[in-house]
C-alpha cells in the first residue's frame, strides 16, 4: 500500500529524507493558485512554492485537483493544499542501526518500543529519538502501532530521517543486541534504581512499554537492568513519551556534559 | 461555567482531589447496570462501583441518564459511562506557589507557560510538572489554553492536585517572582548554553514558550537565563511537552542525584 503524507512540513522533510520514494505530488487547485504563486505571499503560499520548486528539481510529477481530493487522500486531516503520494515506508534492518553506530564511532543509542498502539506516541517518540540523536528505534510487528502517515505527521517528519525496524520477536532481537554487547534498560515505574543512578556512556537501548500496561513481563526479564524516573505525588506516571525522551536525554547528558 | 469531567480515573480523581467542587455524578442507565453492580466484573464496572462508593461517602448527587446524554455532555469524547459536573476549576493564587514551596522549605520549582494554545499540550504539561514535584504552574490569561475538562483529562488527574495561576501580565508577575528570588529560566532553541549547564538547586521557574512561536520576545528579555536542551539532526525541535518535561526532570535530577 503506497503511503500517504500531507502538509507542506511533513512532504518537504520527506522530499529531503527519500525524494526517490514519491510517487505523486498533488496540489489544491485553483483556491491556492495565487498563494503558491507567491502572489500574495503567506507562510502557507512559501511552503507551497518550496514544494514545488523541489519536486521540479528531483523531477517529481505533479497533479492539480480539486480541494475535496485532497481531503479525501488527508483522511479529512489539515493537509494545507498539499498531498503526497510516496512508496511505503521501508522499515530498516537491525543490522542497518548495528552498522550505523558503529560506522560513527558513537556508544549506541536505540529505544524499544514494547506495544506502542497509538501513532501519536509513537510519532511522538521517534521525534524525541531523533533529536536525541538515537541510532534507531526498534517496534514489534504485532500488537503495536506500524509506520503510518499519521505517525509520521506526528514525529514532524523526523520519521523520515530515523532508522525504524519492525521485528516479529522482540525477546530474540534483544538476545541479538546483547550479544552486540549493548546493554538493555527497561524503563518501569517499579524499579528503585532511578535512571540517573546508571552509567549511559556505555552501548544502551531503552525499552519503554505501553501506557497502561508498561513493558510486558517475558521482555522485562530479558532486560539487563530495571529503572524508574523519580516521581512524586499521587499520581505516579508520566506519558509515554515523556518517559522515553527522559531516558534518552539523560544518556545524552552523560556522554556530553558529565 | 461549570467543569464537565469525564470517565472513570479522571472523576475519581477529581472526587479525591476536591469532592467538595461536585455538583452531580451522572452514570449511563441500564446498559451499564449489570457492570456497575459487579454482576459481571471487568475493569469499567469496577471503576463505576468505586465512583458509586465515593459518591456515597461524599453525599454527592448521583442521577442515571440515557448513554446519549453523557455522550453530549462528554463531546463526544470517550466517558466510559460516567460524567461529573463539578463547580468551575478555581486558579491558584501566586502567593499560594510561594508559601507552598516556603512552607514546605524545598527550593522552588515553578513552570510558566508562554501561550500554550492546545488543551493536549497543556494538560501533558501539568501531567509531568505534578509527577516532577512542581509547587506552581503559572499561565497567561490571554492568547492561552485555560484549564477545562479537556485539560484535566489529558493531565491524567494531575490538575486536581496542582497549583495552576491565571495571570493578566506575566512580565510583571515574573518580575514579583524576582523579587522572591526566583531565577527565571527560559527555554529556547537558539540558546548557546545548555540546561544541563545551569544550577537549578536553586529556586527556579523554567519558562516554556509555545510549540512554533516560542516564549515571545518581551517574556525572553525578562529571563535570568536562557538554555536550550541540545539537539542533533535536521529537524532540531522537540515537543514543548517534551521540553518542559526534560527541563524540570533536569532539576528533579540536580536536587536529588548529584
Amino acid at each position: 500500500m503506497p503511503e500517504i503524507v500531507w502538509g507542506i512540513n511533513p512532504v518537504l522533510e520527506a522530499l529531503k529524507a527519500r525524494p526517490d520514494a514519491f510517487k505523486e505530488i498533488i496540489i489544491a487547485r485553483l483556491s491556492c493558485l495565487p498563494r503558491w504563486r507567491g502572489e500574495t505571499g503567506g507562510k502557507t503560499g512559501k511552503g507551497l512554492n518550496r514544494v514545488l520548486q523541489t519536486a521540479r528539481e528531483k523531477h517529481i510529477r505533479t497533479t492539480f485537483k480539486d480541494r475535496g481530493a485532497l481531503t479525501d487522500l488527508a483522511k479529512n486531516h489539515r493537509h494545507q493544499d498539499v498531498v503526497a503520494i510516496l512508496e511505503e515506508y521501508r522499515y530498516a534492518k537491525i543490522e542497518d542501526i548495528i552498522n550505523l553506530y558503529k560506522s560513527q564511532k558513537e556508544p549506541a543509542l536505540i529505544i524499544i518500543l514494547d506495544g506502542i498502539e497509538d501513532p501519536q506516541n509513537l510519532g511522538s517518540l521517534i521525534r524525541s529519538a531523533y533529536v536525541a540523536g538515537v541510532h534507531g528505534v526498534i517496534i514489534p510487528k504485532h500488537r503495536a502501532a506500524p509506520l503510518t502517515a499519521s505517525v509520521n505527521k506526528a514525529s514532524a517528519g523526523a520519521l523520515e530521517h530515523t532508522l525504524v525496524a519492525r521485528v516479529a520477536n522482540l525477546a530474540s532481537t534483544i538476545n541479538y543486541l546483547k550479544k552486540q554487547g549493548i546493554w538493555i534498560i527497561g524503563t518501569t515505574m517499579e524499579a528503585e534504581r532511578t535512571i540517573y543512578e546508571l552509567d549511559l556512556g556505555l552501548d544502551v537501548a531503552f525499552v519503554v512499554g505501553s501506557e497502561g500496561r508498561g513493558i510486558r513481563p517475558l521482555i522485562k526479564r530479558y532486560c539487563d537492568f530495571l529503572v524508574s524516573i523519580p516521581m512524586k505525588g499521587k499520581i505516579s506516571s508520566l506519558n509515554v513519551g515523556v518517559t522515553g525522551a527522559i531516558a534518552l536525554f539523560e544518556a545524552v547528558r552523560q556522554r556530553q556534559f558529565s
